[in-house]
């Protein structure tokens, strides 16, 4: 196992709480049974980056690993992470989530399959934001019942607030970039920060060190690695987004270019291409009918235009900043060793 | 100002709460600001009817009112009732809540007013999920925060976190029977009583208590009245939508109609009317194009079939139920007597 590997750990502490829901939701009605189902399916697969990345400010700050607590706490984030997965695909209406139908699309199919008279689509909607809801109050529930002493969960709690408005903000902002279409480099990265980097990476990191009672120090470097890592990470996920293999990414090719996701490469490539170009890619953008033969096209563009290797060229610069503040970082050996994992893990181009 | 009267402080403290937030979320973007008068609006209207009962469950079980901490704890069921509703709103597409557009109509007017070029209703309702989800956490942390001593908090966060639970799964049976079609007056009554009863009295009448570290025999007490006045309330509320004066209920004529509600007004119509009636309101209910004609004609079959009778009667019946149980209540003559009010108020003919 490599050293960053609490994989194992994280979800037995997940799975647990989330069985110890179980017979709770049954007793209220069997009909219940379908939700459960649509939420394990989910929690099934995933990189379980933002519990790691807790745990590892647990130990960078010098917290202890006594197998309790901690291990909660930290998969707590797992539960933030499956209720905002969800909204976020029926905000999106994505078909698709980690190589399995969303759960929106599940709940669909199941009344659909069933034969039920009412309209199928909206009760999955409804059912999926019921679902992202129960899973966000899940969240603090195992949060708070995590077992860590009072006195720590109290220093630990105005992150873990914080890290819930600054990715709703960050997504509603994220949205409104959509809507008002063509829009600057920096406004792309603004999203980028508060909807992924902080929440992914530099908050999680924060929460962990906050938990284990760390100094401000420590703090602050855990912050300066996670923030530019965040945005690597991000950035690595825009480029999969257009260019990854779907095998990898579970998502159908060029998937974020039908969605029009006004990501840092396309404000970039917009800013880069030539009319023709930048006319091409605002024409396709966010066509839901877009086929491979348009993939191509717009990742032509893409590449030609320099986007993406403007795009790369900050991934590589936020990756060395991280990686700069991570070695001047005041932290024990070991949890320096799991982030420099956890940073290639987050940002290699094949994921 | 009446006995049961703490409007004005559960409107400070949750009032106030909101002022708290809003540089932190203004820090972020200005572009936030819209989301945040969106949250005013909503939060202008309500009667408050969760927190009342939080405060006088506190209250019944001894609890002293210093005017700090219960206040908090108490208006933060707000919070929790704002993303249900918000929520709500987007699963039933509801245009209006408390006499005002609702949530996502008022972001995806404003989306279309800027004349921006993305579509504005997708916006709108993704602003709004993300808004309600705002909300939720938001609940959390005021909870959490709201000064309460931690052993007596320790002692109220199982209720609370079983509330939200609770709800979130009351309003998927909701959405399950509506899909379903056609159900059992039985199953209609489970709704009310997870969507409704329990959340809106039952909880928070025993959040309170416990938080007031109540003994087993008051919140045994508190909740065989909360649950029947609970039931009457939300059956009030069904008759309301179907027969209620607009302007008091802030939602046009027949709007649960219209949006196909399978209450139990409609249960118990569909298993007294004739086959003709019955048939009339299997084929109009849910219809959006229903117009007051055609809401008139199905008040008739309700009214003639019995259907209005029988739900009268369960009103007037679990109403009886609750008042006997608080006349029983090992509780403090003030809160009697506000307990006694509220009840009045919450199952009234026109609210």
């Amino acid at each position: 196992m490599v050293k960053s590997g609490v994989r194992k750990e994280i979800d037995e502490a997940l799975l647990g709480f989330v069985d110890r829901q179980r017979p709770g939701l049954l007793s209220i009605g069997a009909d219940l049974a379908p939700l459960l189902a649509a939420l394990d399916a989910l929690l099934s697969g995933g990189k379980r980056l933002r519990p790691a990345f807790c745990y590892w400010g647990w130990r960078a700050a010098g917290g202890v690993d006594d197998g309790a607590g901690i291990l909660d706490a930290a998969a707590s984030l797992e539960l933030l992470q499956a209720s905002a997965l969800v909204h976020d695909d029926v905000m999106d209406s994505s078909d698709t989530r980690r190589g399995q139908p969303s759960v929106h699309r599940r709940l669909e199919a199941m009344a659909r399959d069933a034969g039920w008279p009412g309209a199928a689509a909206p009760f999955g909607e409804g059912a999926a934001v019921l679902l992202g809801d129960l899973c966000l109050s899940w969240s603090g529930e195992m949060f708070e019942r995590s077992g860590l002493e009072p006195g720590l969960l109290a220093l630990g709690r105005p992150v873990y607030d914080l890290m819930r408005t600054e990715v709703m903000c960050g997504q509603y902002l994220d949205l409104l970039e959509g809507v008002r279409g063509r829009g600057t480099v920096e406004a792309a990265l603004r999203v980028v920060e508060y909807k992924s980097a902080k929440y992914t990476i530099e908050r999680p990191l924060h929460l962990g060190a906050a938990l284990a009672g760390a100094g401000a120090g420590v703090v602050e470097a855990l912050r300066a690695y996670g923030l530019p890592l965040g945005i690597a990470f991000q950035l690595r996920d825009d480029v999969l987004g257009v260019f990854g293999d779907p095998a990898a990414t579970g998502k159908p090719a060029g998937d974020d270019l039908r969605e029009g996701k006004r990501t840092v490469l396309v404000a970039l490539t917009l800013e880069r291409a030539d009319a023709a170009g930048a006319a091409l890619l605002e024409r396709r953008l966010g066509d839901p009918g877009l086929d491979a033969a348009g993939v191509a096209e717009l990742r032509e563009v893409i590449a030609d235009s320099g986007g993406l290797a403007g795009c790369e060229a900050m991934i590589e610069r936020y990756t060395a900043q991280a990686a700069a503040a991570l070695a001047a970082a005041p932290i024990a050996a070991d949890a320096r060793g799991a982030l420099e994992e956890l940073a290639v893990a987050a940002t290699a181009r094949l994921s």
